[in-house]
């Protein structure tokens, strides 16, 4: 096949950048009180890294919510408590790239959106 | 010996929480612009298992700015970056709990400072 | 209080090796066909770390696969498949530990079972 | 831009792993003795995931014993000392990716190295 271009290479980032997030932040011990705090450091981190383009991140209060452990009030983050939508930006392409939760085959994925020229 | 007493039992919940702190956010993507806003997540997340009284936190930026990779300007957490001050209250026991780098030794340390009854 | 001592110490470092072992090791993606595997290798692990005189973990194979996925047939490991039992010496000091998943409170319990002088 | 097509699902899921093995395994604690069996484990636990057609993983011991702490015997797994080649197949295609040591730049670079039609 053709040799690698700028699209693999942007595309490839976007899903580095979804499998970094996912096991650095996973297991982080939280509480209905700082998700959006969270959220925010997370954006901050991943935003950190080459090529990010921009990054927004939701986690799901409710699911928070139902898994608190009721004697100690907290629970871990999951993956599929966790809404990503990111943008990565290689040379003159853009990957959007998203991570959500999925009901029905009950897994977070992962999957890319659109991919434009600028 | 004699039975596990609250002292044991407040030390013990001090080391779970650094141990749990380290490996949770060590690797984290960081520059210098988010160093307080991580330390303030870190108490936070740390701050909402059981028994903690107290956590503060703070990471040491000209290290981090040492190790920032100088063509994608960050890196990652690592121990030796980390200084915490723990609290933890079980029953009437206040144990203090510590970690912070040991150039001699170069080593992240933890340790417990001093055993309080309330 | 009395001075901190060996009992304390060795305690304290039992609660480091237990919070270091579950935020290292949960998220790891896993099948039923591993356990064995990873069980010896995260014993390993923890046991490189200092003061750890013996270390037995177990991953519990009915639960990984309740939880694994219909579709792509695998999981990630959670706090509460795991049982560890762990020894540590410090100094004359050995503090036997235990994590373990406790039904009831539903919740992957760390604690001391008992405390030894050698 | 065209559709998303299979080479960009290949490429992207190539992304995901190599992310996801990275923040999940860099802080194990390590010594010489264990590279082997836990490079093994880090190919079973990554191979159970989606799409993975084949990888191979090596840690470079001469780094894992420069690192080791002179004290404690150990140090932790770092991205700088991992060398993974991974192929990721997705309907008719191959992805082939890798990570390795970049010296110059003095970061552990991710790649897509070649693609295929089956």
């Amino acid at each position: 096949m053709s040799e690698i271009n700028n699209r693999d290479r942007a595309v490839f980032e976007a899903g580095i950048k979804l499998g970094a997030l996912y096991h650095q932040f996973v297991g982080t011990p939280i509480n209905t009180d700082m998700l959006d705090g969270l959220a925010r450091m997370i954006e901050e981190s991943i935003g950190v890294q080459p090529f990010v383009r921009s990054i927004s991140v939701s986690i799901d209060a409710e699911m928070v919510e139902k898994n608190q452990n009721q004697e100690f009030g907290y629970c871990e983050l999951e993956g599929r408590m966790l809404h990503v939508s990111l943008q990565v930006l290689y040379k003159n392409i853009i990957a959007h790239a998203e991570m959500s939760y999925d009901e029905e085959k009950d897994y977070p994925l992962m999957s890319v959106k659109k991919i434009e020229e600028m």
